[in-house]
């Protein structure tokens, strides 16, 4: 790349997974480019690829090393996937955060939560108020999604304007927040926009989207007929759900009560931004004993099978004192995020044997996609007109088709997985170089890489069992007395000897065949033992464990 | 329970979770029940529950300490959650095995692969043929099903006659097999049913069942107009839609290659039992590389997502000299099974990265099910009248949702999970014991108890990561040196040290501190050793590792 003035667009994360989105606009001339960044979000690790890990999060090292060129740091809304990360990653970036009031809580906890001070978040009004820094003006647009004040950002820049436009969906009745507005998207396109940058998750839906108000009438009507306790769980964040839940609840004579730390903790935020009143009396879970069963609503956190959330163990062995009874009944307003299938089952098949009646969302009668459909993306490009698309926040297949749906159109689009730049400085966007992104891992307290190799050992262990082998040495090379080893989560051979015994007789073998030179060696020695008990263990019962080897040498 | 003669139903497996069926039938005064075992099937592990584990059963116990009166074991189709455990367990249960033609090659095959003899699988034709083994008489009963020679079991004794369907499909055009008959429905049906145990897989399909000659015209149309090379995965037992894919793709002057050896094997069990005839050609591997792209239809084995299976290399760098190539399309003529979606998701996106067209099932023109949906349930308890419905093949919430709608027709129906042993000696079967079930694992080439703690150890280690102490002491007590750590699966502090250096240091300070009598005990010693550790790790990276700690104690 040549020093000329460029405006580029890059994810760091988002782009190529559902999750973890971090995206980086720039302006200026290359190597002296100012830049902001657009959200800060984590995603979750699983026991087949990142077991024992706490969070993953993008690996932030491009922009951290030109953390003296960033402007500030752009969180369109409140979930996980957006902001989860800013309290682990804000101490490398140094810049100033931005986002509006509701989001500003939920990002103020988590730097709360790491030690750093939630003042320093800067709370804006959205669009018109814009805030200018550097290269950059940059407004929140109010959308629509599952959860309240969520915003796409509108950036202008000296090479035009950027459309971000977050996490959405177009709702005319979103029942807290602003409903869609197609004349705000017609004035925010006066002028032309340069680059729409848009999320792609529901690519996939060929529907047009649903509004939150639809499922109201089915929800209401299961609260009246409903007979005993109903249990209701949903995202902690869904406000208008929760308040669509408790009022048909209340409305029919249900107390409402909230079981889980962050539903608790959401609704706060509600109140306390002023985005949520009307909402109905919250009972007390110490109160709740004295209200006949048939008139209660409970509020649960845990819709995608977290073990240890509110769902889980009431579906166990009860939260709080509550547990569920046969003629309960346990509505999932919620979908499953691929993924988490088999821990949402264990709860549908716990209840089941309670005698419960669970209600999920195989017919969609009560929930609704908090994003964007296929034909809502097409309004969006009709409205918007961008010069290009870059989809943004999907899977590789989710970006592609949606660059498939805007080439339809005739737009001009791009595939931009993670790490590829793309330049928007001329007419038609186009990749222009690729950097290195990646992930980075919060285990136990510690962030490490993702391809650091700790994590990959701990799943090598999962798979094949750990050995540990001792031996000592006289100076000189000769053993002292017997070799000694330990096995952990290794199965003994079919038949008597256990697999330690058999392991020691056969490294008791390898010593006395081993040359003195390979005796004197640690390193050589080392070799010969791995590869000893790999050898035995493999031939013994099919395993090639792990193994670490202790040589204790006597120098006396 | 007395020992008056009884009827009896009893699941280990496959009755509360679907796949590693195994029923048993017993009959005769209590105590000297002969009996009869239905499938042996396996279910796969997975990183969460089950990490390096290669199969699980259903833990035979039961019948194998009563193998002696066991009369035989019945498979009733040639999947793995029906056969696979077959060459692991008959050396445990000592009996003859009856299968049809079809399903005893695959049962052979188990065998053979276990070191057993495969000429031990008794060959039977379909009903009307019956075997007589104690107070038995069965006969296998054709259904439809997603494999050839699928069957549901006739077993009549002198306490009446039960209809185990098996896995099944009502299907009047299945291409391959018998049409579903429901005459012979009928004809069974006379003289009564006592018990119907049934299939529960699809119990919350609410629309009739489609037929395999459903999806022929959209198949045949995808091969007319697809560009490049056509790759379509399926199960490799699903030979109906080989020969569909097959077939369409040969018709559209395309030569047809099969990859992977599942696939292959299940090829060569059609042919050489006869039910598979009028295949296409098949092109050699070797040979392919001569025939233009366009003209190239692959069968590829892998529709899970298995990393090792053919349709995954072939979405990555490639399989036996295959690749797939922008302009390819790849179709999946399958269902995921749920825990497989990110698995399959990869595959997507490597295929969406190469440009592939990838068409999947999301609207089921490529791809009907092989089990019977609610409807087709409701028309064969109305057709065979059974006295009870026992439902078999499912979570808990399948079970109860099929005793639901056996109970909407009026049926005495049963939940009856693993262990539950039910009495259909009377007018209503009623669960009347619950004997111990489990599973057992196959890990490497030993089978280990699910409780044995082997395997939690080795999830343990994944999630908290491996720590091994060492040190020496005198035979009076005295340390000896340094202690001395190896860490495994763990991060370093933030910070300078490293995690093995402070616990060194730490685990010192511990036994300058042990009293005598402690230093003297190596379990007391070992405890103490194993919470410094621990402790330590806590509060430094917030791990809490598993620890194995080596003393060395000198006696000179």
């Amino acid at each position: 790349m040549s020093n000329e003035t460029k405006l580029t667009y890059l994810a760091l994360g988002g782009a190529g997974e559902i999750g973890m989105n971090m995206y980086l606009y720039g302006y200026g001339p290359v190597g002296e480019q100012r830049f902001i960044l657009v959200d800060c979000g984590v995603t979750f690790p699983n026991m087949d690829t990142t077991p024992g890990v706490d969070l993953i999060m993008a690996d932030p090292s491009f922009i951290a090393e030109r953390a003296d060129r960033l402007e500030g740091i752009f969180i369109t809304h409140g979930h996980e996937d957006h902001v989860g990360a800013l309290g682990f990653l804000l101490p490398r970036l140094q810049a100033p955060v931005f986002s509006r009031k509701f989001t500003g809580l939920i990002a103020g906890q988590k730097l709360e939560r790491s030690g750093l001070d939630p003042a320093q978040i800067n709370v804006m009004a959205p669009w018109p108020e814009t805030v200018e820094l550097g290269p950059f003006k940059v407004g929140f647009l109010p959308v629509s999604h599952s959860i309240p004040e969520a915003s796409g950002l509108v950036i202008d820049t000296p090479g035009g304007r950027i459309v971000h436009t977050g996490d959405f969906k177009l709702d005319p009745d979103p029942l807290v927040g602003e409903p869609y507005d197609p004349a705000l998207l017609d004035q925010i396109a006066e002028g032309g926009v340069k680059a729409l940058v848009c999320d792609s998750t529901n690519i996939f839906s060929p529907h047009l989207g649903r509004s939150e108000a639809e499922i109201r009438p089915d929800i209401e009507a299961l609260m009246r007929e409903a007979k005993g306790m109903v249990v209701a769980t949903t995202f902690a964040s869904n406000i208008a759900r929760l308040k669509t839940l408790a009022q048909a609840a209340h409305d029919n004579g249900r107390s409402v009560v909230v079981l889980g730390r962050a539903m608790s903790t959401m609704l706060q935020n509600g109140f306390s931004s002023g985005v949520l009143n009307d909402f109905p009396p919250i009972v007390d879970v110490r109160d709740a004993g004295d209200v006949p069963r048939q008139n209660l609503f409970v509020l649960a956190t845990g819709s995608q099978g977290e073990r240890r959330a509110a769902s889980a163990q009431l579906a166990g062995n009860g939260y709080q004192g509550f547990s569920m009874k046969a003629g309960d009944t346990f509505l999932f307003s919620s979908k499953t995020i691929p993924g988490n299938e088999v821990s949402v089952a264990r709860i549908l098949n716990q209840l089941s044997e309670l005698d419960v009646t669970v209600i999920d969302d195989d017919d969609g009668r009560y929930h609704v996609s908090g994003h964007a459909n296929r034909p809502d993306l097409e309004e969006v490009h009709r409205r918007l007109k961008p010069a290009n698309v870059i989809p943004m926040h999907g899977e590789h297949r989710h970006l592609r088709a949606h660059t498939a749906l805007a080439a339809d159109r005739g737009l001009h689009a791009v595939v931009a997985p993670n790490g590829a730049v793309v330049d928007l400085t001329g007419e038609e966007a186009r990749v222009i170089d690729n950097v290195e992104t990646g992930r980075v891992y919060l285990d136990g307290t510690v962030l490490i890489g993702a391809l650091d190799g700790i994590v990959r050992e701990r799943i090598r262990m999962a798979q094949r069992g750990h050995v540990v082998v001792s031996i000592m040495l006289e100076s000189d090379g000769t053993p002292i007395g017997a070799p000694w080893v330990d096995v952990a989560g290794l199965p003994d051979p079919e038949g008597q000897e256990t697999l330690s015994g058999a392991l020691e007789a056969r490294i008791g073998d390898a010593l006395d065949l081993a040359s003195g030179s390979v005796l004197d060696d640690d390193e050589a020695l080392e070799r010969v033992l791995v590869k000893t008990v790999q050898t035995e263990a493999s031939g013994l019962i099919r395993k090639k464990p792990v193994v670490a080897v202790l040589i204790n040498r006597f120098d006396d």
